[in-house]
């Protein structure tokens, strides 16, 4: 109690045995690490959350406190990754966070919680509905490039193309033989991303069965949100275990090394921000960002100011 | 003290008599309200804000606890905004905030705070650089109607179609007799967004010769800051009277009825952004929004669901 904090300490994500870890090596699924599929991640756990002697007996109002401490800490990572774009738009760099999940699996509440902690200004967030006529016409890869974030951004895609290996599989809107081609085509897109400076975040959040029934039916009951309820979604949720094995594929297929996939547990909302807040701050610590130096003499900026206030230009407003 | 209340109570804006105003009354410029001329808006007044015994020793903290307490109504009128725009977008509502300013005049500070208030999933926001190749192959408002927001949205254009008779007529970017008939091609375009259902806020937040100069200081002295600091801006700020007088003939000539403009005195931070957070109440309750009833048969869909969890589709995940 010694120890003076403006707000609760920041507490790093614990690995199975001591100590603090990665959140992104612990998520990660695919390619030779985390958990070797889908299945085998329950929507219910908690990996990474801190002993109960750290997070105490209200593990949903911990995390949201840290998440909110988290905040200030990603707010400031957003702004020098921005003010370092403005100065070296060659640089490339940019976060893009590829959100994916099943129907009340939490997209917008990750955007409105943890996205929201950030300033607006220096967010790029793009929503992808069923593809328009003009959309239908081109590659799928097509609409997803216009929407890439510019450099200095960080950038959400709530859906991305993965629906085009997810419900147009499921669905059956394209032959087969077309939707197999796309695991290709993703990861040389995604490598390319990559390659121009694209910091990838994927996150599929994964919900039970159950917790889905537990949504769709407080969005029927409560009238403020019966909006966001759409009667497909429960035919979609028919086709539970055909979507869960589209997904399990596109995991497997496309969680490469460079472009991981991360299956963040989400039957309950509270670590699941916790989860996605730790796994940006990761990617943006990774980027090691600071303050751009001048590329402009300050001395001479300054002397420039001071001797204008001397009275060398006489003001007379309008 | 027999009140218990979550937070600080909402005030409303109050006029030069008594009783609470609007503040878009209070701050519009043009056709026949508010003050004249900009020259007659002294950038550190604070019209509209309650008296002392209201506000207390402490203005400042008393204005961001306000803008906190508004930020739960907003978000909530935004939400639904966007809620009857998914059920009716034929309506076309929408709302835009055209934000323009000196160089520090604090359109950045505005979107962090008042935008940032909100829902990001339900946020448009666009910034206008100086045009490219491209764009200046196409008429002025090629590239402003590209980025307009769709229905159910809360666009903020930082800058606008305004740089066009501002910048574009100050330093003679194109001739006159283009910059001159721009006007009224504004006002022809405004009219028909507001045809079409947006609801424009138009802000130009007016700050001191004297309060730039200790911002671009304070920009130069800061390290953190210095990214902002574009020398530009000084060879700007030279030509001070001539952009005071191109902002004074773009309020008093596209201030209409339909779109009228608001000076915001913004030599006060916390003043400012009260001032646009009120903008943005008043706009948004306007409208008189509510959640849309639901567009099919709620109890049809609660028994799909009950009848589900009785164990008519079998779960085997994968």
């Amino acid at each position: 109690m010694s120890e003076h904090t403006a707000g609760p300490k920041l507490v790093r994500p614990r690995a199975a045995g001591a100590g603090s870890t990665s959140l992104r090596q612990l998520l990660r699924v695919g390619e030779g690490s985390g958990p070797p599929e889908l299945r085998a991640v329950d929507p219910r756990s908690t990996p990474g959350l801190p002993s109960r002697d750290v997070v105490g007996g209200d593990p949903k109002a911990w995390a949201r406190a840290q998440v909110a401490e988290l905040g200030a800490e990603l707010a400031r990572q957003q702004e020098m990754l921005f003010a370092e774009a403005k100065q070296r738009p060659e640089s490339g760099r940019r976060v893009l966070i590829v959100l994916q999940a099943m129907d009340c699996g939490g997209k917008d509440g990750v955007i409105k919680r943890v996205a929201g902690v950030m300033n607006p200004l220096g967010l790029h967030i793009r929503a992808f509905a069923p593809p328009t006529v003009e959309e239908r016409r081109h590659d799928f890869l097509w609409r997803i490039r216009r929407a890439l974030p510019a450099p200095g951004y960080v950038g959400v895609f709530n859906r991305s193309h993965y629906e085009d290996v997810l419900v147009a599989r499921v669905e059956s809107l394209v032959p087969e033989r077309t939707w197999r081609a796309r695991y290709d085509e993703i990861n040389a897109f995604e490598a390319e991303l990559v390659g121009s400076g694209v910091s990838l975040v994927k996150v599929m959040l994964h919900i039970s069965y159950e917790e889905q029934r537990e949504r769709l039916l407080a969005r029927l009951n409560d009238p403020t949100k019966r909006w966001k309820y759409d009667p497909a979604d429960v035919d979609a949720r028919a086709r539970w275990d055909d979507y869960q094995a589209a997904y399990a594929d596109a995991l497997r297929r496309c969680g490469t090394l460079q472009a991981p996939w991360h299956v963040v547990p989400a039957d309950r909302k509270w670590y699941r921000d916790w989860a996605v807040a730790h796994l940006l701050r990761e990617t943006l610590a990774e980027l090691r960002l600071s303050y751009p130096d001048a590329d402009f003499d300050v001395a001479r900026e300054r002397t420039r100011l001071l001797r204008e206030a001397e009275g060398e230009h006489e003001v007379n407003v309008n």
